[in-house]
């Protein structure tokens, strides 16, 4: 199943993909509220009826959840990347928070900054949880899993490296793709493995991987971080971005007013966000 | 006014503190709500009538606020702890952020994880906002302060120094002491200028400061961190630790099962929790 959270008559509605890729719209209770309660959502989506159908080329999408109850971002975790940057590969997961302020729609603007012109790409595969805990075990972490969703990692690299936490360099407001779709995990492999992953600044290739690259799979991220924090149905753990950020390039390759990004991951969709100036 | 949360009967209820230093109950409604809405909290506690009155001996506190809408944490604010760390003085403040998971009550236990044993004390000054915006003025930061709690940013030394982010470190379960009372802001010099902030571990003082040796004060870290985020009001601000901690000390002085810490914040009182082994 894969679900949408769109904005209707100015009120947000939830959505199914239906086998045109078009969206039936189901109702009014969010994401969050689903995953919450703990809602089957491959069941929940079947027994409701669809009050109407709109295009995709007319929805306006939001998030898929406006404000996750937390937002566990990984970095380094992928090798290649962290070889180009100037960090060691640690042996435990480089963990940092988001705010939900930083969450940005589908076809939504992500926004260059005022005062900075340092906006950069960092497409990524993020995991939703359906079911949390402490001290969940490797072999046992997939069943949290609710379903996945694209993510675009918008840094603002200048704020990034002003102090030694990375922390306002991934919180603008703003910055953060997310969706459009989130897929149910029953339609992609286990732990999302074996994904294509793509980002394209403007249609040219810029960052292109496999999920299998990552340094500590989606197991491994659900289990090491139970064992210091509780996490919660409805919690979003953003497992890293590949080799190709514009930051590392020479000369570096910052994103501008008037931009495209693109994120592609395989089997969970395409996001897709303009670029603008924040005025 | 001196606000409290504390559980009556399974319940959370809101308390003001009285001229004996007990609490008088006065609703249901928290003060996240209060903020939320923007409520004056100083007509508000006035215009209630007094249910109960509860011996602060006998109240079992809650975190002031369960679930702020933020905890952005400051990271080397004192120059005299950036000095006993290893990092260099930034020019920026070094942002980090905290999950409401992490949050503990006045006398309740902050816990000493199983995987570690390296909790350390960080005795703090939380500003708490009360309206928020973006791009606010140094000269109208202060505007946006609804009042300060004490807080106590329990910190697992060894997590914290896993990856170049020290997030896992900050985020364990109850180890953030918050609390007891939220005072509102004219009750304090403004930006809790000049106060004494002492830290003890079982009565011996191991942190000893005023609150005029933060390097970014306080309409400052609001100004600066509005450059990047919408502040809503009920984020929470925690300020940053002075020099003292455990982890700097030749030999480390690390908090264990059977300790009490205790942070008192001059005019915003003392937070006192004793230190538990995770079971």
């Amino acid at each position: 199943m894969r679900y949408v959270s769109i904005e209707r008559n100015g009120r947000a509605v939830l959505g199914v993909r239906n086998a045109q890729g078009d969206i039936d719209v189901i109702g009014e209770e969010s994401l969050e509220s689903l995953l919450a309660r703990g809602a089957d959502l491959v069941a929940y989506a079947k027994g409701q009826a669809v009050r109407e159908t709109v295009k995709d080329a007319d929805a306006r999408f939001l998030p898929p959840m406006a404000r996750p109850t937390k937002i566990i971002c990984v970095g380094l975790n992928y090798a290649d990347h962290t070889k180009e940057s100037k960090y060691e590969q640690p042996d435990y997961p480089t963990l940092f928070l988001r705010l939900h302020t930083t969450l940005v729609a589908h076809n939504a603007p992500i926004v260059r900054p005022k005062v900075s012109d340092s906006l950069d790409f960092e497409g990524e595969v993020a995991v939703i949880l359906g079911k949390g805990g402490r001290f969940i075990p490797k072999d046992e972490a997939l069943d949290c899993v609710a379903g996945y969703a694209v993510f675009n990692e918008g840094s603002v690299r200048e704020y990034q490296f002003k102090s030694p936490q990375w922390t306002v360099g991934k919180n603008f407001d703003n910055t953060g793709g997310f969706g459009p779709d989130f897929v149910t995990a029953d339609e992609v492999p286990p732990g999302a493995k074996g994904l294509k992953l793509e980002t394209r600044l403007n249609g040219e290739v810029v960052q292109s991987a496999t999920t299998d690259d990552m340094i500590f799979d989606i197991p491994t991220l659900i289990s090491v971080t139970s064992e210091a924090i509780t996490l919660e149905a409805g919690d979003v753990i953003v497992t890293g971005t590949p080799a190709g950020i514009g930051w590392a390039r020479t000369p570096k390759l910052l994103m501008k007013h008037g931009d495209v990004c693109e994120v592609t991951v395989e089997k969970l969709g395409t996001l897709r966000n303009p670029i603008v100036d924040e005025r």
